[in-house]
């Protein structure tokens, strides 16, 4: 009884390993989710206090409760015809849904967001996308 | 001594609830990743073919072994004067670092792909993010 249960466990331990080397080799779709991606151009494109100011000021909007994930980026170092990295900063976050990226919109960090940091930019693109 | 394990047990069982629940409450940044965002703009807008071949040719495309997270996208209802909604598909797609990012380009998933389907599209414009 003892052995057969000890077969039992190795056997299961084996599918669970084998389970995670699965997911491990399979890509990861993402779901169910609004992605929306915003790329900033600062007034002052060379100016560090600048930067730094907006970087900061993205990483308080990213404490707003609905955003699930996100991530501030700068211009990879990649250079092709068809990048644009003109750019200063970009901003990515994911909602689960809609509803929770407009209340986002209306969230008391963001409007303070827009408040502080407005003036650091001359252009902002943003783009929302929702499952194709 | 049994009680005094279950005591520990339950205790354990309500700090790993504890945990879960800060961090789904804690907003997730994502860091030391390479983001791909690619907006494509169909030769045939309306086409629906079009449309539904391009999603196919992402779907192969995203098989890509050193892509860890993607997401097929299209425009979400929102609109405003920043967002520019005007593209059919959008296609991010998640890397380790800028050398997956590298093999992804001479991977022959992605040279087939655009063999298969650059046809479809008249305009791309890819953004390429690294950690601020």
């Amino acid at each position: 009884m003892a052995s057969t249960r000890r077969t039992f466990l190795t056997a299961s331990a084996a599918s669970a390993a084998a389970l995670l080397l699965n997911q491990s080799e399979t890509n990861n779709q993402m779901k169910n989710i609004f992605v929306h991606h915003v790329y900033f151009w600062l007034k002052n494109p060379d100016s560090k206090t600048d930067m730094a100011k907006l970087k900061e000021g993205l990483e308080k909007l990213s404490k707003v409760k609905t955003i699930r994930q996100f991530h501030i980026g700068k211009p990879a170092d990649t250079n092709r015809e068809v990048i644009d990295r003109s750019y200063a900063i970009s901003w990515l976050a994911l909602f689960d849904n809609k509803a929770n990226q407009d209340s986002y919109q209306t969230d008391p960090i963001h409007l303070d967001f827009v408040k502080e940091c407005s003036g650091l930019w001359n252009k902002v693109t943003v783009y929302d996308s929702i499952d194709a």
